[in-house]
């Protein structure tokens, strides 16, 4: 490992994304590095304050300039400006946005609108009440808890304890609006090799999430060490059991094993063709 | 509005954070849109799937090439020049990436390792684990259900219902795994005007939601039409009361009216100096 970096993401907003690719590129390569966020960067002001915390920075730590990095994802030309005159620390300046927001405008023939703050805002009320509404019905239907308004779902997430379930639901839910439902199978299941009616009766909305037996056993004994639950046997027979059942009503499936919560949701989309409702 | 343009993100991952870029550049610009995702476009066969996908949404749509954008955040250079061959039929490309890891590679004066899929991949097990041991933990103390392990808390929310405790406390454990534990205030608290000893033992982990009361009766409307609950007079004594708890015990807070789930949620990492555990 080399030296460490200090990484500033300089945004308008709330810096969310500009973090996320910013740390896409960072991940490309192997260094250790920490991030300093500067968000709601929104006016001049603003971003002279910006611009004296970076400076700022490399006179109280023990870092030097060439170990700084600043990614600024700022609408306004004269605000990234303001923070590109670090360069004349010797300190690294990467926009993320204006370059490509200037090939967007050539393509699409006009000029952008320079509008802050606008990928986390809360733009349009009925699609954040979607989001919320989305949240409420996930924490509702999870666990299997009602089976009340399951033809409401966008998505079931079907399943043995600890494959993942709740985790995926929520996601689809706050990030996608999507209503998601999750069902626990349970011995009761296994013995009568089916699901309840109701799943049934909506199986093209359902999605299996499996898991490796040894995997399961290690993230339930974490919870209940020593227990039948997390014992490796019973951890082999449910999942065997569970994959008896998906193949029995035909329903999809993918191994949490290897895959983020992200990873599951993108492949859930797919699967099912189901559109972001919030676009 | 002019016609619709669709916009194709083809990423070797799960495209979330080229998704989220590419629709911060869109939202600059006034047109109606539609996006199709092509995620995990990890190999030359998926290339050239996407490739011929593209073509095909050509043909067979009513969409002329002049309207479709596609947006490429690949690694390998030879994937995207094999998507790049649409622009023979008119279509524009974007890339997203390579410039600027081409940059980064300069000023950090080594290459990229290209390594595909790392934005959401499950990198490392033991920060995927206190994620869901985050969302486990904001379930278990969601709405004041557990005043146990409190200490334990990363962040405490507090305000009256339906200010957007939960979504928060969902959200800071997902992105950022910091276990987030909310509050609800109720007519007890404003009785005594004060707040339970467990929280004041963490004063320095809690921060307010606050609301305008016109649009809490608004969102308790929804849900309890014509109650006690939701009428805008206990709508404005309990934001009232609220505040005067904030004020009392000094805790900072924010109103939730016009702040989407992330503004808050960065806006409290700002304030209480939380440093993202999952870095």
């Amino acid at each position: 490992m080399t030296a460490i970096y200090t990484v500033f993401i300089i945004s308008d907003g709330t810096g969310i994304t500009a973090e996320k690719f910013a740390t896409s590129l960072l991940l490309q390569f192997d260094f250790e590095y920490q991030i300093i966020r500067v968000p709601f960067v929104d006016d001049i002001d603003k971003a002279h304050a910006a611009y004296q915390q970076i400076c700022q920075h490399i006179l109280q730590s023990s870092d030097q300039a060439k170990n700084t990095l600043v990614f600024t994802s700022l609408v306004h030309e004269s605000f990234t400006q303001i923070i590109h005159q670090v360069t004349e620390k010797n300190i690294w300046v990467l926009d993320l946005f204006q370059d490509l927001m200037s090939s967007l405008e050539l393509k699409l023939g006009r000029r952008a609108k320079k509008t802050i703050n606008q990928s986390h805002s809360m733009r349009d009320l009925g699609q954040y009440e979607a989001r919320i509404d989305a949240i409420d019905y996930a924490l509702k239907h999870d666990d299997g808890q009602s089976h009340q308004h399951l033809n409401q779902a966008d998505v079931i997430l079907i399943g043995v304890s600890r494959t993942g379930k709740t985790p995926t639901s929520l996601y689809l839910a706050m990030q996608y609006g999507l209503k998601a439902a999750n069902y626990p199978l349970i011995p009761e299941d296994f013995l009568r090799q089916t699901i309840p009616r109701v799943l049934l009766d909506n199986r093209h909305k359902l999605y299996g999430l499996s898991i490796e037996p040894q995997r399961l056993a290690s993230i339930r004994g974490q919870r209940r060490p020593h227990s039948h639950y997390a014992c490796i046997e019973n951890c082999l027979y449910e999942v065997e059991q569970a994959i008896l059942i998906f193949r029995r009503f035909d329903i999809p499936f993918i191994s949490s094993t290897d895959q983020s919560i992200e990873e599951i949701a993108i492949n859930i989309l797919q699967k099912l063709a189901i559109k972001n409702p919030l676009e």
